[in-house]
C-alpha cells in the first residue's frame, strides 16, 4: 500500500440511506466484499471501502451522490476493476459504486449503425452482440473479455485495431451521465457531426470518472469488414521492428492491427502458453503482428505480399501466415496474454507509453539504455503501428511499484525521453493513482490549473475520484 | 444589425502599447479596415471593432492578450472571416485580433504523417501543399479556397469528406494556444493515442475562439487514396433520396462523399453556373452526389456498380457518371456554389441542422412542413452521409435575418423537430452569436453552466469572444 485512506466518513446513518436507495441487497460493508473492491489489476495495491454501492439506475445513482455531495464523502466509480493505472481504487475510503449491474445493451440502432448501451457491459460481449448484425465497434483493449465499456470510456481505451480504427474517443457519440451534485444530462446529441457548444463528450472521454458517472453510451459503429489476414514477422533486431513499423506506412498501407511484442516477452509468454504455432529462432529479437481487412480478399492478398516484400529490406525471419481462424485466434490469444504473463513473471507494472510511431526505435533505444544504466530488467511489446509501447522494468530487490525511489527515478529518465519525442505518458491506461506524480514531465502548472479548475465546474465537493489524475 | 458594440474601451494609450507589440505596420484603427473587420460572411451582420491587430507570433498575441485581459478589453478572434455563424463579429467592440500574418506552414512530418501549421494558413492550400507528398487531410468546408485551418478548428468544421474520414476534431493531434490570460500552453502531444489528463485538445476544438487563440496546429494526415469515382443520381422523390443514403450504409458501403442538393437550391445554382454537364428533368426533386475513393480502381467500380444497383429499388432518373478530372471538377463546383447561388437569391441565413443520418426523410419532410405553416420558401443541400443538412428559409417582406420574430418562430420549429430526432441545431457552422438564442433547446441549464464555467477557468475576465456560444 502507497498510503493509507482518509479517517472513516460514512456513518450507520447514510449506510440506511443508500439502503433506501439501492435496496438492501445492493449495499455492502462485510470483510469479504471491501477487500474485493479495494484492488483492481494495478500492481498490488490494496485501499479498502468503507462501503459498496451496486445501483441499477442513473437515478439511484443521483440520489446517492446528491448525499455524497452533501456530506462530502468520497466516491469511487468502478467498472470491472481491470485498470492498469489505480483509476478504481478507493484510496480515499468512502464509497465504492459499482457499474456492474447497469449491463444491459439498451438499443442497436441498425438504421443509424449505433448502439446505446449501459456501462455494465464487458466489451467483447458489447463487440459480438453488433457484430452479429453485422457491425463492428473496434476498440478493444486487451482485457476485452472482463473490462466494462464504462470502463473504455473513463480510460480512452485502445487495443490493438486503434492503428486502423481509433480509440474510444472516435466513436463515442453521446454520454448520459450523472453529475458528482446528482443532476442527470446528456452531454451532446446522436450525431456524426456536431459544433454545438463545447464539446462535453470528449471532455468525458478519458477523464478517468472524475468528472460524473457515466450511465448511458450512445456508440457509432461501422459495417463489420468481411475479411482478415494475419501474418507474424520475426525480427533479428528490435530497432529494425520498431523502423519498419513506420515504414509500412509510409508505403501507404495501413494495416488493422500491427503489434510489437520483443524476445524476452515472447520467451515469457510462450512458456506459459504452450504454443506450437509461433516461432521463436535463436537470433529472434522481436516479432511484428501485422493484420490486414477489409471486404475483398484479392486485394487483401495483394496487400499482404506487398508489405512482405517491403519488409525483406529489413533483416527478418521467415515470415509466418496464420491461414485458418483457428491459428489467427491462437496467435492473438499469445499476444493478449503478454501482459498477464510478464507480471506472472514479477514484472507487476505495467508503462504505456506512447510517442510519434516513428519515434519507435529511438523509444526502444532509450529504454534499454535506461534499464541498463538502472540495473533494470526490461520487457516491452505493444501496439507499434499507434506508437504506443508498453513497458514494464524490474529488479531483484527492489518492490515492483512505482512507490519505490528506485523505481521511480527510472520511470522518471524514461518519461523524460517519451516527452522529448513528442510523445506522452499514457496511450490508453490513464493516468489514475500511480502516474499522477510524472504529469509535471508533460504538463506544465497551467495546463494542470486548468485541469483541476474544470474538475471544480463539476465536482464543487470534489467528491467523485478525488486525487486521480492530480492532486 | 442586431445590436451595438459597447461603448469604447480602447484608448490612445492602449493603441500606442498595441503598436509596440505588433508593430506600427500592424495596428489599425482606419474606417475601412475597421468596417472590412466588422463583417464576416454571416447574413448581413455588422459590428464595428474599436482596433484591427494583425499579430505574427504567439508571443505578441500573449502581450495583447495581457493588456486586454487586464483592462478588461473584448477581443475577437478572426481567421478568413468566411463564417456562418457571426463567430468573428466584434460584438462588443474592443479589439479584432486576425490571425492572417500567421500563415506558414511549419512543418511536414512525413516519417510520422503529420503537419504542424500556423493557423493563418487557407485550408485549401494545406491540402495541396501535403498532397504533393501523397498525404491527405480530408476536411473542408465549401469555403476551403478561402478560410484558414485556424477557423476550421474553431468551428469542428466538416465538409463532404467528413462521411467517410470525420471532421476537424478527428485530425487534431495537439494544439499550441495562447490563454486569455497571456499564458501559452500545449494541449496534448503529437500522438495518435492519448490518455494523459483531461483532453484539453479536443475542449478546445469546436470552442469558436472562446477558450484561446490557437498558434501552431499538430494534424494527422493518412496517405492520400489513389482514385475516386464520382456519380450523380437524379431523384424524383427528396425523401426517397433520403431514404436511399440511409440504405447505401446499411448496405456496407462507406463512400467518400453523399451529397444532396433538392430541386430548388439545383435550379438557382444551374441557374448561376452555367452547366451542361448536370441534367435537371422535369421530374428530379434531388440529385444525391457519391464518391468513392480508395487505392484499387477495380474494387471502386464494383462498388458503384452494387451502390447503382442498390439504388433501382428507388425511384430515380438515369445515373450519370463523371468520366474525368474535369467532369468531376465541374460536378463539385456545382456543388460547392450552391451556398453562394441561394445566398445571391435572397436566402441569406443558413441554417446547419444534424441528424442522426436514417432520420433524414423525417427531418426533409419537417422542413417542408415547417416551411409550409409558416408561408416561408425553404431549400435544402447538405452533407447527407452525416445527416447534415443545411437549410435556407425566406419571405417575402420578411427581413431574411435570425432577428426578425417571424424568422425566429419558425426557426424554433425545425430546431425543436431536429431535437426530437436526437439531432441539434449546428453540426460544422457552430453556434457563434447567431444559434445562440436556440441553445436551449438542445441543452438544458446544467449544460450551459457548466459551459460557462469552463470559459471562466480559461478567461476569468471574460475577454476573449465573449457572448458568443452562450451568453
Amino acid at each position: 500500500m502507497m498510503d493509507t485512506a482518509t479517517a472513516a466518513t460514512i456513518t450507520a446513518a447514510h449506510i440506511s440511506e443508500f439502503k433506501k436507495i439501492a435496496g438492501d441487497d445492493f449495499v455492502f460493508a462485510d470483510e469479504e466484499t471491501l477487500d474485493h473492491y479495494g484492488r483492481d489489476q494495478t500492481e498490488d495495491l490494496h485501499y479498502l471501502p468503507e462501503v459498496v454501492i451496486k445501483p441499477r439506475t442513473a437515478e439511484e445513482i443521483s440520489a446517492i451522490l446528491r448525499i455524497c455531495h452533501e456530506h462530502h464523502i468520497p466516491v469511487t466509480p468502478r467498472g470491472a476493476g481491470t485498470g492498469l493505472s489505480g483509476g478504481a481504487l478507493p484510496h480515499l475510503g468512502g464509497v465504492v459504486l459499482s457499474t456492474e449491474r447497469m449491463n444491459s445493451i439498451l438499443q442497436i440502432d441498425e438504421r443509424n449503425l449505433q448502439v446505446t448501451t449501459e456501462p455494465g457491459v464487458i466489451t467483447e460481449i458489447l463487440q459480438n452482440t453488433v457484430k452479429e448484425k453485422g457491425l463492428f465497434y473496434p476498440p478493444d483493449p486487451a482485457s476485452r473479455g472482463s473490462c466494462f465499456i464504462g470502463g473504455n470510456i473513463s480510460e480512452n481505451s485502445g487495443g490493438p485495431k486503434a492503428v486502423k480504427y481509433g480509440v474510444v474517443k472516435d466513436y463515442v457519440l453521446n454520454l448520459e451521465m450523472v453529475l458528482p451534485t446528482g443532476e442527470i444530462i446528456w452531454t451532446g446529441a446522436n450525431v456524426l457531426k456536431n459544433s454545438t457548444g463545447y464539446n462535453l463528450t470528449q471532455l468525458v472521454v478519458g477523464s478517468e470518472g472524475t468528472l460524473g458517472i457515466v450511465t448511458k453510451i450512445v456508440l457509432r459503429l461501422i459495417p463489420h469488414p468481411k475479411f482478415d489476414l494475419l501474418m507474424l514477422v520475426p525480427f533479428c533486431s528490435l530497432e529494425q521492428a520498431g523502423e519498419a513499423v513506420s515504414a509500412i506506412f509510409r508505403g501507404g498501407f495501413t494495416p488493422s492491427a500491427m503489434e510489437l511484442v520483443e524476445i524476452n516477452a515472447l520467451r515469457i509468454v510462450s512458456r506459459m502458453v504452450e504454443s506450437s504455432a509461433v516461432p521463436v529462432t535463436d537470433d529472434t529479437q522481436a516479432h511484428l503482428i501485422i493484420e490486414v481487412d477489409g471486404n475483398d480478399m484479392d486485394v487483401l492478398m495483394k496487400e499482404m505480399e506487398a508489405i512482405g516484400e517491403l519488409l525483406t529490406q529489413y533483416d527478418i525471419g521467415d515470415i509466418y501466415f496464420a491461414d485458418d481462424a483457428q491459428q489467427k485466434a491462437e496467435l492473438w490469444k499469445l499476444r493478449r496474454k503478454v501482459a498477464e504473463a510478464v507480471k506472472l513473471d514479477g514484472y507487476t507494472i505495467e508503462e504505456d507509453t506512447v510517442v510519434p510511431r516513428a519515434e519507435l526505435p529511438a523509444l526502444i533505444r532509450g529504454v534499454k539504455e535506461v534499464g541498463a544504466r538502472h540495473n533494470f530488467a526490461v520487457v516491452c511489446y505493444g501496439h507499434a503501428g499507434d506508437g504506443n509501447l508498453h513497458i514494464r522494468i524490474k529488479k531483484e530487490g527492489v518492490p515492483n511499484s512505482h512507490g519505490h525511489p528506485a523505481m521511480t527515478a527510472a520511470l522518471r529518465e524514461l518519461f523524460e525521453l517519451v516527452h522529448q519525442l513528442g510523445g506522452t505518458i499514457s496511450g490508453e491506461h490513464g493516468i489514475g493513482l500511480i502516474q499522477k506524480p510524472y504529469m509535471d514531465i508533460v504538463f506544465r502548472e497551467t495546463q494542470i490549473r486548468l485541469m483541476r479548475d474544470i474538475k471544480k465546474c463539476f465536482d464543487p465537493h470534489h467528491i467523485l475520484n478525488a486525487g486521480k489524475i492530480f492532486s
